[in-house]
């Protein structure tokens, strides 16, 4: 396996997330975390602002790459020449709409292969929006997310964004 | 079974809807798809434009009617003598949902039953608001919905509208 | 619909089965109740004796038939004309495999559909080897089956089977 | 078990979390109804107009209480030493939400025990969402909430509110 | 709470059960673990075996008693005057069987209250079966069972038992 | 990503294992397909004869390798330098049981991990117990699995082997 990708919208990148990346990453000459938003939503951060809090989450690790995208993931892994989409797995619910997205995928481009890795189970109830309900009712997120990510929500807040 | 309604938002049609379409015309001697408005959300097309586009699609078929309806389903199915209610299956999150309105509508209305049928495998990834979000994103839709779907959005977008 | 099969072990028939029967014998001309046995173990019954019983708690419902049926189902809705198998559904882990099932019909033979009741939610706890359990640990199982199956497992016990 | 904590949003209470509040107030000494806010979406009615209508349905439970509270839950259960929390399970969606949940909670804070009660099965089709959805549709909601509820509901839509 | 029971066949008991049995006996007066046989398989261990290593287990927790029963569980909560069923969940396929056997014992027996509990995340792989099946293939077992459970199936295998 | 390994039971393997044999292999300079016994039941083939059906179903994949195995999964992977363990998913029950899988093979051993690849939704009935249990009703199996299969199991017939 040569080129992975992890795609994501990463508001912001969790400890589950970089679980994986660790992981994945051990599996690949080169994996790339793919920022890419959601155009439902208005989210946290901007993309480069989350691009940018990823490349510090993994700074250690030397084969991890990470790009922002706009589009069909399917595009974007035709034109990189990618083997693989890395998606992790928590629980049921994940699982659903996780193998729909990949049936869609497959039918989209089919030179490609979602491998389902599975979070820790000490990361299972972990997720962007719960990190964000807990720092917003002040909780803290210390356990949840890198120091760099929990700098830069309280950054958020003391510039009186939200 | 002489007359059963196939509920939906239709918004828009998609082949996976007319292989249910399809399959649950042939147990009935009347099915009505009945197009509903989903009142929590703006749609991409009105309840006149979809029907529109259901009528075209499902035009080979002799015993199908299209209807619009606004209100509870059940008062459609009291006024209309129905006696089943059929409703399309791809996987556990739609049968969750699925079972929950499905007693809800006995508890409301105990003489018509809701009849459960099994999208095919080969749709299974399949839902109205995938084929928006491949759309919005460029990729191409042809293989999901049917000809005149894929003209209509074509040209909601060529006017500007989303 | 003309005929629909509603096929099972039936070892013994419960509430649950016949709350099934009744909706499903509504929506047919004819609905025949097809008990097969399960080759890879045995019975507390015959498969003579589960027809029995069944025809015997269906009596009231005229345009109910039981018949019984070594081999695929496929081959017998196949032979009989069947437009529709009419399978109950209780809880998730019932959809996964019945899903299964119907999948592999789907494949083996084309021409019927497999349509899923729901059960009433008063019978969601029930099968046909709970009731057996309640029976050997001499619980009464009077609300779950119908009186004559009630009488027959008392019987089997008197004369020593089990 | 002492002093147990029900929470959720109630927008509005329904028969389904009576029979929870009824349910859990037999295995403790005290149990307090905790109406919490939804952050991300407005309610049909305010957290005081809510916890009144609860105060006047659990009215004949001695030992039940009420109380609002804006913030973490944990927050709420620390400084009120309050050994568990109670919530109902109607299905599996329900319990994947749940599960996350009470993970998180349990690494907030450890000195708290999630306990989760089944739904009766009568119940399990009721959610607070969908009673508001028949009631829009100008469907009878009188078996799915506590009288004052109805009579509290059908006096904002007198009132123009929505 | 008064008094609560903890059922299960514990054949053997797992730091699985010992985390639900530690979690539980602080909600209520008095646990008792109810070694249950499985009528259907012959386990590894007797009902006493089985008892005497649940006491061993246990011995640091004083409001913890260990009994055997054959028959209805709800027989035994009747006659002991027991207020609640504690059960653990692991996974969702736990959880639909737990919630059929809980909705059983409702319809049996009324006046208790089945109540789940989380299992922790890092025992959420865990059961007894599985240690069997390691055990037997000659994998350590010595991280998923108490000290004493280890000691007593290795004296099965060197006694020529299985 | 250099060895991979894909266990099973294989008795016998179906088409749908090829699917996934063949996508992983894509993945990986080398797979090995290792053919485990169960110790709970007898299969309807030995060890060896499966494993020679996989290397006739196999022989045009140039780094596919077949191998037989008794004992621990991990015990081997961890003895043959193995980075990845590949299962493949079809449905919800399938990943429980995988998860669970995972989970315990991570505990037991920490330098290896497991892939999950999704089955094509046109194998997703498929099994190797369906594949008998239509064989032994004398259905047509050509569809579900490789022709050197079909021809040994119409041999263990023939031979009046079961």
């Amino acid at each position: 396996m040569r080129i992975a990708v992890y795609p994501g919208s990463f508001d912001p990148i969790t400890n589950g997330h970089l679980d994986i990346i660790k992981r994945a990453s051990k599996l690949c000459d080169k994996l790339i975390v793919l920022v890419s938003n959601n155009i439902s939503k208005k989210g946290m951060f901007t993309s480069s602002q989350k691009a940018n809090l990823i490349i510090e989450a993994v700074k250690e690790l030397s084969n991890v790459e990470v790009d922002c995208f706009e589009g069909l993931l399917v595009e974007y892994v035709k034109h990189n020449n990618i083997n693989a989409i890395i998606r992790g797995l928590r629980a049921i619910s994940d699982f659903e709409m996780e193998f729909q997205m990949a049936l869609l995928n497959r039918k989209l481009y089919n030179d490609a292969e979602t491998l389902f890795l599975m979070t820790s189970t000490e990361y299972s109830y972990l997720s962007s929006s719960m990190v964000k309900e807990v720092f917003y009712m002040e909780g803290s997120i210390s356990k949840f997310v890198p120091k760099c990510v929990e700098i830069a929500m309280k950054q958020k807040i003391y510039k009186g964004e939200k």
